[in-house]
């Protein structure tokens, strides 16, 4: 049994795995088989677990929202391991920086300030997997006319993907899908209180939307960064 | 006891009321005393209920989402009662049309084309309390450019309130709320299917606007209309 | 491209924007285009974000849910800067107190003592865009005669409009919308404890009131005092 | 085992029960036991089911929430049985009609015409178990002075217990509790659509009333005429 | 206008109320016509606001879900002020004890341990209306066993209404109301965990009683003990 | 790549599968990899849909919530095909009577008879699967004496595991569960009218219970008629 | 102002747009700007609206969710637009059929056999956007080794996104993400009863996977077709 | 009366109980009635109350989600009880250990890490139920392929029933019960975050499933491990 990549190449041992203690079983294979490097969610995982796993990983980690305690056991393994505040996570590096694939960018908008650690979190892991990453941040619906010159300025890029972040009403991917012709992937974060906050209402108009986009769940900076930059690779070749 | 009206005069009467078989007791004097005709609502209520309370009342009466038979019943007492099929309304007008009065005038815009019944119903209410009624529908965000002509024309006819109705994903309001220093209320309808749908979507992100609106329920153009027309009959004096 | 106003003047650059770091683009032309001044809610936002987006307001700044490290920041650049604690906002005022409108009054209601900061709020709010504010506060339905002599002495005073706060079962707005013949707004707080509470059947019931009003969301005091004031204002000219 | 009624006697065989057919298990006793006759939910049962279970009962028979097939059905075994439209209800009386206990009065109200037919299942359970019901329809919060002078009438014929059913925003059961010092079951019906519908938003607001007052389900007359009686009927002793 | 009590006599100044600094406008009639003494939700109140209004309130007062802070002030104007911890409730009595009001006597039970808290708010309102308690706790159905003789006991007692405390699936007041006939008040409460937690599974497994009784909100036990005490001192006349 | 049974035998083909149309593909060693016979959900495919896939299935195929359209297609295929109206599956029997095993036994129970359809759908699954069902309907808590006779009996006749159905506040598996030492699988179903009406209420009181249960998903008798055979057959080893 | 396409050239007319009646403003550029073809959803518009805005649109048409009253009218105009019946899809094609570009080539699967509408809807939008479709039905969890030979085939036909259907449960997109490299598109269908049905738990189940995959509303199969193929076609260049 | 077990004997004494202070009423046959151990929920209950009850208690007692103050409060009655901090479970032992019953083994498996606590949880009850539970851990579906052999494993050596925990999507246990003919429990857990998060969408995801299965509620370690160990148990007479 082996898993087919894009190439059509049978990766080796694509189905092994590795146990990490009694509480972990590391999918060895999962980086060469889908194309995106070991993220571990530190939530509900303890420092020494989250640790132990990285440790085990072949090439390069991604740890997500992480606490201070778990970026302080990771750096007693891998001192040199690159805390990124403002997107909430530590990469931890075993090769070297990530190449700049030909063709690999993508766009990263945000609605308001707010969603910007959301957004940065997606920038960071498409970044990892190696595509250039286009920001243009506050530029939402309460002022629609700051869109523009940002849109224009990411096609001019080459952006092949836009992730949109926005909280609250959720409105801008939908408006920016309406314009582009790239897959728009629509990011709700948590911002907003009352009825529908938390997302709710973003996540929802989001799905609602008359526009054609897709979506990830609520604060998943993760997932809509990972999937642009596998559908910017895809253009490379 | 008396109630003030804007004019701070004290309403004669004004919290009087008549019984009307055992099953209504007709608030006489509410049209005088909050500046909105009678409007019955017939779902829920027997043909031959909706027919006696609009016989009962004073002045115009307007029954919304009514039935076939709910206006069968009401033609055999007011055979010229007409029925305004694209907005669910029957007007039974006692005396004369209403007059316009000089500076009412709200604009109504939809989303989309499914949106217009229900856009349609408030547009009716505001027009029989005496108000102008500018309509642009089909000006939502999937097109976003198609709002600018339609909130210059409302402008330039001297709108004093807008009535934004939207289904799905119910961006519109926010977006004409970030465009004008008008009032605007939103007016979620239910369309849309799957997740969010029925109107969910809509009214949530209404409710979690950056921009500032205030709105009413589902479907509830009669809400709408009536109030948009409040506002605007104030600025008359 | 430009903006028109109530009265008909193209905005000049009302679809401008300025860029406050890598985190902002503000919608310079937003007061004038909309006549509602820079509101900043603070939730979300660093403190540094929030005095940088201050000071490259023009006019006066209105942040709103702020937290003491907010406050600290804010007070760097701006030692005048006026905390309003009991509506949670702080105003950064650049040029002089707003001038009394004539004829912009509105009036602010609540059910109880616990709605009082929420509608602070949307008082402080109107207040800074020129409105008079008439208070009554705890006239909620446990005890409903108390609410007659408020409601008159806010009409004899020339309100234009009403907002009234409530939370838990939400009642109040409905009440005062079926005795009085200005625009009402109600405003849910996020009060109550158990099945409904923390202003969820407050907000519901606005929504599903027989007599006619709009609504803002929970404890959005902001959205409602700016819409009251925008109405209030549309009857001075 | 037996069970001890108010009266504090033992009721012989209060715990034994008879099949019937191999579809139920009729609790004999239990009218005895709790004070309440045997009342049927039709809907989920077929008629023959239904039409056994009232044969094999002992003493009155309520069947609710019936359709034209159980009707049928309940009529060939009991010709005489009364349908009650109005209220939904079938009633099969095996014995006399229930003798007007002493003092055993409760009152009914209902906020709009549409609650009526809620409101009737609570009157004619009531009506059944022996207590006078005083009914005043359509005295709800749009127009709240038309509550006074019926509540004056209930008092003053001796009501022990109100049930008030309302629909919508359901504000009618608080402003009640807020007014009278006899017990008050809020009884939500399922009027009124848009979100918070179908009284939900109506059961929501009577939970989180601040007025003291207890509630039954959505559209359940049932028990909030059983209850209601129950209480009144505590009074006669 | 007067409201009318049970005994038929108009209450003095029935509709009168206070203000109490610019916060709150005491019902000060609302003891008399409604039979409850004064109670202060003190949950979002400030400590000062909370004191002051005691200190205006003719009467018994009550305070519930009280902090440290509401009590520290309390104490400052009554030293006297009796704390109920196990309740969560103060008790301000500003005259003598309530007489033990001949005949007025509830039951109170819980499910579990975990629903005493809620269960004794409800029962020490119903002290300070003059009423007997009979408590037993613990008697829920896993094992049912417990609950018949607490239910025998309280029936020689003479209990009038029985309250009945139940968190996690909230069965216990359905299975007591198909044993009693007596009116049952279930009381659910926010014990419990996972999906249909904290009180949510309670709540709604007693609105869809199949037995009759009525229900307060999640935690509410001052309505529950309001409204049970209600009951039982209509019994005494 | 073969599946272990409970006699650690290796299913031969266990993960082969045949495709039928374009629209299937039978997954044919299902039944002896896991225990269940073929068991297709009708609702959703079309009759002819239906009728393929049971035409290419080995062995017993089960077709559950069918319409009569779907009845008559499959008869064309299987004029023997036995429907079992009151549980709403239809029996397609290739081979033999599935034989009784000895000592596979279990109990189907109700709270109403409105459970007793989705009660018999978990007992024909039972039965197909070769075990003995022992039924008793109707025991529900509000009149809880009826069920002890009737748990008895099932012990008597050694049932392994019991199936309690339940709707409206589905209370009764959490009173089986404290009284007896076999597992107890709580199944919801869709009874009751109102909030948490639907079969909902049932579900989540279920979850939230105090005894040791496991629930299946509401009307779901498919899943635990399969669960309880599943359990009461590992018995007979 | 002008839209730049991925070939960075200026769509002349971009955001022109055409009034259709007074019920829609057909945004004519929508096509060249976004690369979608116009889609009409037919639910919630008249078959006149649908066959009027068919006729005004450029290109080709492609109404969704039609009835047969659509489809009548829509024929009227078109009388060779083709029904697809098995998606609930019209196609009017005003030009040649789509020329398949070489390399947009996407892959449909679903879990189970009733998925399949869904699916079909998303297909022939992609096929009608110049897309390859691959299909594999019925290779869903519950005998997850169907899945494997459908993946490889679609690899090796060179799929370069993957739209997966999944109801009930919707596990399925998240396993095939865990399996390959390109995008993975999630698209929930509403089959499935009781809690967490009609598409409920797999939309939530797709959003929470730990795989990363987008997912798409509830049944949106449009959405999902549209989606892929514009990053389908993406690849092309 | 008196309960039958298993083995058909009648327990003694099997429906009496005991008061611990008036908090309390232990149902002392409970474990030799349903042949669970007494399982004390912390959560609730005074540290004071929690170790009352232990002492109280026949028998091994269990307390599960405890707090420090309620594990010092216990050790002072009982200095040796063991305090499993992975399970969050003190164990009081008053006998011996369980002695391991032949035949009795269950398997307890989960997706992620992050589910070890709850599993454990599970695991730890079962074993005191005197059944080996064989373990495997990080076995999701986001690589499928590290199930199979820890399946194998689990089958060879005799597990009677599986709890397979799963957080996020919840997938795993469908799949599991896809492969194997023995019971499985799915145990959702409160891992995830946005929406259907806190284990929402694994609970639901379970209900909804194609395979067979029964669950328990969200991070209810402890009735998934009773109810496992009743299986097994019942597998070896």
């Amino acid at each position: 049994m082996c898993a087919l990549t894009r190439k059509g190449m049978c990766v080796e041992g694509s189905f092994s795995f590795r146990k990490v203690g009694d509480f972990a079983r590391l999918d060895e294979a999962r980086a060469a088989r889908t194309g995106v490097p070991e993220i571990i969610l530190a939530e509900g995982k303890t420092p020494a677990q989250v640790a132990r796993i990285a440790e085990a990983a072949r090439g390069t980690v991604i740890v997500s929202r992480f606490s201070p305690a778990h970026l302080r056991e990771v750096r007693k393994a891998f001192p040199k391991a690159e805390a990124r505040m403002d997107a909430r996570i530590i990469v931890v590096r075993k090769g070297k920086r990530p190449f700049l694939r030909d063709g690999c960018a993508i766009g990263v908008l945000t609605a308001g300030t707010s969603d910007i650690p959301v957004a940065e979190e997606a920038a960071v892991v498409a970044e990892e997997m190696g595509c250039k990453v286009l920001r243009a941040f506050d530029v939402g619906v309460a002022g629609i006319h700051r869109l523009f010159p940002a849109l224009r300025g990411m096609r001019g890029a080459g952006a092949r993907a836009l992730v949109v972040a926005a909280g609250r009403e959720g409105t801008l991917p939908a408006i920016v899908a309406g314009l582009v012709d790239v897959p728009v992937i629509g990011l709700p974060t948590s911002t907003g209180y009352g009825f529908g906050g938390k997302g709710e209402a973003a996540l929802k108009s989001m799905l609602q939307s008359c526009s054609f986009l897709t979506v990830v769940n609520i604060d998943n900076g993760v997932a809509a960064g990972a999937c642009a930059a596998l559908i910017a690779k895809g253009v490379e070749r």
